[in-house]
């Protein structure tokens, strides 16, 4: 099971954007509803928006945090690991999984993408980093959530 | 959810011992009834049995693995967070849990149990390291699954 | 000693690259000369070159490396700290340091780039990534290795 | 460098005991005046008292620290770690060295014990804990400062 299925991590910001979590929400109802298990940082903003929407589907959210008590997980985190590493576990993120969806972000889902990009796992954007200097754009960009969801499957199949 | 069930990790040695695999089956089916979120090691012998028990049970198992492959970890396993920090993931089970179950065992087993200790978790033992010169006995000792169980979700709710 | 001298990480790739290697050289070796520790990820490339300049300069060189073999270090690291973590030592060079001068670089240093950004290190940058999207550039752009010395130096003693 | 010099541990309670620490003091001076790294906590204790008596025979004194600044050092490390990362730390100072030397302690020092044992890393111990259900006795027993460094020495030359 822990071997099987995919993981896929949504990462985006901690802080308030409803339209940002509206797509982090859609992304992670999307993800459930094919059987992936939602990895997110476990917090707020579009972590929070994407483990509820998986809630709602009906699947598996894992939260890893950056502090040391579980308890700060939101709501919707089935299972936190809480890590008391900081953003050490930005890293571990993306060590789980197959794909990452980055959705907006700041400079933590910057580190999340270039440890993806530099250990080879797929990154989808939606409204996220652009790095305009590497050419072609190392990330798979997304009109939205459900082409999104889409390519991570595809990516994570590949693996 | 993440935040509200008790985690209680179960460590022991990886490699076979019938008898200790037995113990630890129970022991997970007994916390899955009980409603407990199973954490281990993700591998073999000990970690496997308590998985194997816990699914039995319809519970949720968290296998927290040493290295970097998802798929090392056993097919109980629901949830593998796959650390590729060696040893080191150790210290991060017993953050993650409100108690330790320790069965058996070697030095691994040894750094968890020194770890809970040292992080005021409690420890139940059962058939484990005994550490003589330290009076009391810092491990709460158990004669049978039924009883280990019990005094960790004791120790779990009183945190 | 530990806690009084400045700490400077100089990032960037691991392969060579004679130019950013002499720029690194002379980054290191005015580090040095200015009594800062020189910390970088303890490997080839950029890394090799700032420890080599600021040996040269009598200077102490740290390199935490993602490797679990204290001798994978290059010749130039006087101490050498083998995480056995992978990329999130990149994240520990970051934590280790007043301020980051990031040299070329690919998807590693844009990682440290980001992590020093999350946590409020000073970043130099000298031929590095750009990141355009953030307005006012979130790095102070160097033109040579003496201003990006003299920056980064700046930045640490307002720590 | 960072490769060849031997780098050895001396592990220990980070509370007073002077007797304890006049023991660690001389263990760190004979492995200075024996060329080795020292590394040790960072914090005070036998960790204080081994970096002192390193620095005072002219050694290099290597702290890796628990939290996340690097003044929480003791004066008399050189250079200093500050892993963020609480107890896991100390899994990070047993990979770091050839050798540990263990002076009297708690559970931090049963743990890092415990992960030497785990690892193949040889422990010396002085007034530190037993393990009386493992016979042969894993730890190497010494019975004075010079003992102590002479074995750890060795099994440094035999990695």
């Amino acid at each position: 099971m822990g071997g099987q299925a995919a993981y896929v991590a949504v990462v985006g910001a901690g802080t308030d954007d409803p339209e940002l979590e509206a797509l982090a929400e859609e992304v992670g109802r999307r993800l459930a509803a094919a059987g992936a298990t939602v990895v997110c940082g476990g917090l707020g903003g579009v972590m929070a928006a994407a483990s509820r929407g998986a809630r709602a589907a009906g699947g598996t959210t894992l939260g890893i945090l950056p502090g040391s008590d579980r308890r700060d997980a939101n709501p919707w985190v089935d299972v936190a690991v809480p890590t008391g590493m900081g953003e050490l576990r930005n890293a571990l993120i993306v060590r789980t999984v197959d794909a990452v969806i980055a959705i907006g972000g700041g400079y933590g889902t910057l580190s999340e993408i270039a440890f993806a990009l530099k250990t080879g796992v797929a990154v989808i954007g939606l409204r996220t980093w652009s790095l305009p200097e590497t050419r072609p754009d190392p990330l798979t960009r997304a009109r939205d959530p459900e082409e999104a969801v889409g390519r991570a499957l595809g990516a994570a199949r590949r693996r």
